[in-house]
């Protein structure tokens, strides 16, 4: 599956009174980088709220596991990808990398949405469109999936 | 002028590596502080949006003084009034009050708006409705204004 | 074991463009609780930095379910409490709960840590002091391990 | 004098209920490209801490003029330059760009501090190191001031 990575510089203001990152924003940047995944492939979150029926993919379930801290000034790089496309769901996995190695993993949850055609002011779990998976697979598993 | 005070505690994840409040969460505060000002004069912002041709007060001018600082675990008070009403701006001030004095002193200029008719994802500057206005007026101030 | 209720007002600046709670924010609503929860324990987190061999417990794990959204404007209670003491880590069990039931439910993971002797810039897992973990038991539970 | 400029994506988690910044958001911005300034003048403030009688620079005034909003996907340039040094304060003047021009304008006050001889736990007010004035002026300035 499709790799994106992004390179965060580590703010004074995402750091607390022990000097390290305050954790939720760790969870912010993970949000940031699912949006960089979907523009990498192609899928500005603006675009498809433009274009497709999509009223966002809340998160359903989230998993992060903490290894290494990082501190103010440090350059790090998340790497992100989907992991698995279900009918509605699907996970992104972010690793968060030092140049010692992993320092945060973050695993989403999200389920694709579209609006309720009965109250368009609340959203309905939808079947991820196949137009938006098929772009986040490499060229060799599109070859293979043609075959 | 009508004045509404709130508690804060200030939490760890407000404060940056010096230990201290990291000064945009002030601002934070500040801003849910507008709110609770005008919830305290009988108008939630949900029910504004709801009820009213009121579709924010987008801030266009903001000063802060920052003269003491403020650690994780402090409790704090804010005292927020309106100092001004323009047509369609106006003027709130907060006062964040610690045992010693004042702390932080914030002044927001915000802007009445309402949907433009000619395409309702715009919006436009109003003159701020007199009921409004009304609501923030001491009984004193009432009286006078009635004679 | 014991549990605490901290009451959340949803603020505008907690809220995304779909309307409802970014969730990282969620996450830091239960740091403060579980701050909140020390605190009620007799704990206050800057007396422990002070009296205790105490250098914070940082996050090694965190799980989090997402059941409903919040809009900004609702008010919810968050519950929170200590569901496992392991040697030097323990779990914090948040329930963010609106009227119609629970909307949030957070798990943290967390590791007790102190000042590394050989170089005091660096944190040292260390057992829960025995004095700490007692603070959260119950009456009936302390009646029960004083037999 | 030296400008420093810096590219900034919005994000979806920067914005709030009516699509555009949340304002604190801006500040934050602000704070970082004031580190990127010290930074690109050879002078990260992590470096500042370990090498000079430096123990940052706390806001005391802060003044933010807001023109046009901004939405999540934009990429936004903010230009940062000191516009004037006193003894121990300075301006750092922010301007927030987006292709049809200025969009938000931030000053602030900020001033020098070293720890307190008497209290290392406590801040002082230093005069800036000529040093540190010195790597913010243009080659021009360096010249002229050299004669």
């Amino acid at each position: 599956m499709f790799v994106n990575r992004r390179d965060i510089r580590i703010e004074w203001g995402d750091c607390d009174p022990a000097g390290i990152v305050f954790f939720p924003r760790y969870l912010a940047y993970f949000d940031a980088c699912t949006m960089s995944l979907f523009e990498a492939a192609g899928l500005p979150k603006q675009d498809m709220f433009r274009d497709l029926d999509f009223a966002g993919f809340p998160m359903v379930d989230l998993r992060a596991r903490f290894l290494m801290s990082c501190r103010f000034g440090d350059d790090v790089t998340v790497e992100s990808r989907i992991i698995r496309w279900g009918r509605s769901s699907f996970n992104v996995q972010h690793q968060l990398l030092r140049p010692e190695g992993l320092a945060v993993e973050g695993l989403e949850t999200r389920v694709w949405t579209g609006r309720d055609p009965a109250d368009p002011s609340k959203l309905k779990a939808r079947e991820t469109p196949a137009e938006v998976v098929r772009r986040f697979l490499t060229d060799e598993e599109r070859a293979a999936a043609a075959t």
